[in-house]
């Protein structure tokens, strides 16, 4: 019998991860994680493929996964299974069956990340774990102004925690900065992001926001691709992949 | 020097706790944890009054408290201060001098719950300890259509965990039941609220919804006083101390 080819969105909590990706020493990861428990309903040694890794701590709302089994559960059997498995920071939200050629990395067309910064005077208790605060005022129409300057193709070797021989060239499609309340919340939207890149660029936004920096830190950082340019990386907990599109 | 009588406004996330009121044995309660602050602070032994309790497990948003102290603090300086040491599940979003006659439980005009109720058809990861999950399907209007015979001025004898000899009529001023995407919000303002009351009467909304119950069971456990006619008790992690007028 030929492999089905399932697709499934995840959302988890990474607070308690050391990230996506699976680790050799350690079964603390959403990939070894839902990997364990698939073995565990199939009997067969399953690899799920995402659209990317996240980071240690990294939140994720709409993960998009696929795995190939010769499972022949329906599909909401499948999901069910999971999700009475998995522990409760992670979950299917949804299933279906798909093409055998559709593959969740190979395939992304755009990417969103949320990053939400709390500005009020004390911590958000209910949030804690999802947003950064930040207690210093931040001027905010100059974060947005300067998030302009991310937007396009770029070389984003400047906002990258590891030095990569390969290609550093990717496109930001749009930053969008809203105030909800409380919350600052910028989302990213891109066709791929390097280690840490959407991180270094938020927390460089916030350095401009406090004034530490100017904006022409960005342009210089792209040009120059020297990371000490740009601003600080802002915590992980702060991150939530939100969207991926196909 | 006279007293001062600081009122303060706290939120919390319950999950953790053994409920709001100071036990002899246990350390981990809400009471506990920010009268050892306040001991702290000011080498006081200080009694934080609430507006009342919260059991184990419940949330707060808004409870207001008081107590008297001699500590020369600003207000902000106290209120950093206990944010400082709190634990970051506890904080305090409020605080000012009030008159030396305020009383924070004696003064309650009317309080607000909120009781959250998930309908997804999975856990949702994000609000997992704030929210009950509820898999099956509801009938929300003869929910709110029963929800009606709660307000007034009733004998809630029948919605209370314990035997009670005292007087157990309160006030319902009303109840609202919000569809808010996958979530139904059920906020149920009163002036007073017997034990586990609130998690009874949405007990009893839900058995509804569910049509394991019909609304006669609401006037049946009101006139006889008997818990057996009312429904089940909600879980604790769903309902929130919303707000407290006085």
């Amino acid at each position: 019998m030929a492999n089905r080819n399932i697709r499934i969105v995840i959302e988890y909590d990474g607070s308690r991860y050391q990230g996506y990706q699976r680790l050799k020493n350690s079964s603390n990861t959403i990939q070894g994680k839902i990997e364990a428990v698939l073995c565990k309903m199939t009997g067969e040694k399953i690899e799920l493929i995402a659209s990317g890794r996240t980071d240690a701590g990294v939140h994720a709302k709409n993960q998009v996964c696929n795995f190939h089994t010769k499972c022949k559960k329906s599909v909401s059997n499948i999901m069910e299974y999971m999700n009475g498995y998995l522990p409760e920071d992670i979950v299917v939200k949804e299933i279906k069956e798909v093409n055998e050629r559709f593959h969740s990395r190979y395939n992304v067309k755009d990417k969103t990340y949320l990053y939400r910064i709390w500005l009020g005077n004390y911590p958000p208790v209910f949030q804690r774990k999802y947003v950064y605060h930040v207690k210093d005022e931040l001027n905010i129409d100059s974060m947005k102004d300067a998030s302009k300057l991310f937007e396009g193709e770029h070389d984003f070797g400047g906002f990258c925690s590891r030095k990569v021989k390969k290609n550093t060239v990717r496109i930001i499609n749009s930053i969008t900065i809203k105030e909800v309340g409380n919350e600052l919340q910028i989302y990213v939207k891109g066709n791929g992001f390097l280690y840490n890149m959407v991180r270094i660029m938020v927390g460089t936004l916030i350095d401009i926001g406090k004034d530490k920096l100017d904006k022409t830190a960005i342009t210089e950082a792209i040009n120059t691709k020297d990371r000490s340019k740009a601003g600080e990386k802002a915590p992980a907990h702060g991150l939530i992949l939100y969207e991926v599109n196909y």
